[in-house]
């Protein structure tokens, strides 16, 4: 299989609370065919694609939190992207909120493959927020609350003629999870992100949102010489804010595409994996140039 | 001591293989008051400052090597920079080639305190290029050869009104150095570094040495929480050109001062130590967000 190939993001506008699955699924069909228009191999989707970013909202109740969780995957709303995919020969990468039958709540993104097949699974590990309501936030951020940390590690996939990794939102801003991915052998990782254009703990960095989320991904990108797609679910959703500025980033960290729009939109790029060596054969050539006996501190528990 | 004070970054043009030391720390010093001038309590001086970028030419004479390398500190030459830093009010952060009494050869880095102190000692440990001669480079990079690796970890000092990290040009492209530093508590970050343009191995990126400094350097600072002051050897020197682009980044990553020559030049700002807690109480709270105990190939030991 080609190693260079066309790889698209499908950035989605905001999803109302009311909004169906149904009608998501509908909008990404149409992102979806657009982006094997292009002559893509593989299109990803945000985090927590299907339905609205519901952390912002405090309950105790556990049922109304499960009405956002999947229980199974594909659903009766989400074959029809499964099915689309098969038909246009795509990939694709999907975040969502996982139920799992033990009933217990994940922050997840799959990889399905051109046949439809799912071809590996992640799960969140760098939760953001707090557990309990705190009333002066103008809108929650309950990550913590909602769900458990990933029990799944940093795995990564042999697929679309590569190795893939995957991570979820915060976790993009973590250089420890490039380096797990770039030391797992990852080539291309994929990413979806819900950030509010407003973080009530600090404001004063709201005009900084747009640069750290490209700051963090040309990073990880440039350190680990892998390509990186980094999709946004992006608008007013639900009276909040949602950043856009979908991203590709090279191995150089330089971007290659990148969103104009907080709504529905497409970017597209040729990537060759083969490029990941331009960096990893070089400065980053790990088995040369890495010190891992210097850095304890970094696995050291946490206080 | 207040903790919002001015610090200066001296990027120095190139120095050629024939200059004296006493002619690199006259240069110093007239940087240094300019420096104490614009009011600033520090200022960093780049790596391996004294001399020319030996580490380009290969020898197996020990003896031609060592002459590049400093057997005490201060010494003969260098005494004149600590005088005029005490008479100044100033304190330094210099580069030099560090030949110990046992006959050891480091990449070091030290910070010396408004009296004339030294206060801290850093030695290289992510050390680049080559031990062999390679026929094929217009110029060697030999790092590997004329170095051993930093014996004194990623230390933090107490000094300044508040907790000052070092490292040395390439350690700053690795996100390892940046979490090293920032999990000890350092809140300023002072290094230097002698980058060619040109980089052999892949000269397809030879564009982007100006992105990729900044781009490390704002990665580290913004991911930490902390400040940078980062500062070049500059220039052509003996026909190898060495990327400017001296900076200061702010704990959002921002950059606040850049150099806009590549010959000697300061920069300066006025920076604050409690603006760290801006990011390292929130988004990079490490106690609360961290999850070391998926990090484990970080600390594995490389093939």
């Amino acid at each position: 299989m080609s190693r260079s190939f066309v790889v698209a993001g499908a950035q989605l506008g905001p999803i109302a609370a009311a909004e169906s699955r149904a009608s998501a699924v509908t909008r990404m069909i149409e992102l979806m065919r657009e982006a094997a228009a292009r002559g893509a191999r593989l299109v990803v989707f945000p985090e927590l694609a299907l339905t609205t970013f519901f952390p912002r909202w405090y309950t105790e109740a556990p049922a109304e939190i499960d009405r956002w969780f999947e229980t199974e995957m594909p659903s009766a709303e989400t074959r029809r992207l499964f099915e689309a995919a098969e038909t246009l020969g795509i990939g694709f990468h999907l975040g969502y909120a996982e139920l799992t039958p033990e009933g217990r709540h994940f922050n997840t993104a799959i990889l399905v493959d051109a046949a439809g097949r799912i071809a590996g699974k992640y799960r969140k590990i760098h939760l953001p927020g707090h557990r309990e309501h705190e009333d002066w936030r103008p809108f929650q951020h309950l990550e913590k609350r909602y769900f458990e940390k990933g029990d799944l590690g940093f795995p990564v996939f042999d697929a679309f003629g590569g190795r893939i990794g995957m991570c979820i939102c915060n976790d993009r801003r973590w250089p420890e999870t490039w380096r797990m991915l770039g030391l797992g052998g990852a080539e291309l990782v994929c990413l979806g992100y819900n950030t509010p254009l407003h973080y009530p703990p600090a404001p004063e960095h709201d005009h900084l949102q747009y640069f750290h989320n490209a700051l963090s991904v040309q990073a990880g990108a440039y350190q680990n010489g892998l390509w990186a797609v980094a999709v946004a679910k992006a608008g007013r959703e639900e009276g909040c804010d949602l950043i856009g500025g979908s991203l590709i980033a090279a191995p150089t960290g330089e971007i290659v595409a990148q969103a104009s729009t907080t709504g529905d939109e497409v970017i597209s790029a040729r990537i060759d994996l083969d490029r990941c060596a331009e960096i990893r054969a070089n400065v980053f050539n790990f088995a040369l140039h890495r010190e891992p006996q210097d850095y304890a501190l970094i696995t050291a528990p946490r206080e």
